[in-house]
């Protein structure tokens, strides 16, 4: 692995270990007040887009990042449909 | 520009404007109290190092997308150390 490729895991790391802690405040309060449905689903899409663009560009570190990213806001995603009713 | 950079600038402006609203909000409300430092340094961070992923990597929607954030990400620093007080 090059230095390069090195840089973008660190930067990996480090977004990932910020957002996580969200998803885990929202799973474990069931808040969602904050969260906005079409929000999430823009940025859904979004962060797919960023997945496809890591694959495209061959970037192992935009692949990881985005692969966990896109699993916790699909969960967020969840927690509002199932959370925001009550 | 090629396909695959025209992918990376959908995935940049969706996950761009997913996340402007948030900043937007907290710069109205002055409400910091979900937001942790900590956290926020950890973003930062990581968004500095992604954006100079984005400069090794020739990417100019990884350019324009992490240095709009890193400037978002910055005010939220500021509004918290700011209003965080209260």
């Amino acid at each position: 692995m090059n230095h390069i490729e090195i840089i973008g895991f660190i930067a990996a790391f480090l977004t990932t270990a910020a957002f996580l802690p969200q998803v885990y405040k929202t799973w474990k309060t069931k808040d969602v007040s904050s969260l906005s449905l079409p929000m999430l689903f823009i940025f859904f899409i979004g962060i797919l887009m960023w997945l496809i663009y890591g694959f495209l560009k061959n970037s192992p570190p935009m692949i990881f990042a985005n692969s966990i990213t896109i699993v916790s806001v699909f969960l967020l995603v969840y927690f509002k449909i199932k959370y925001g009713k009550k």
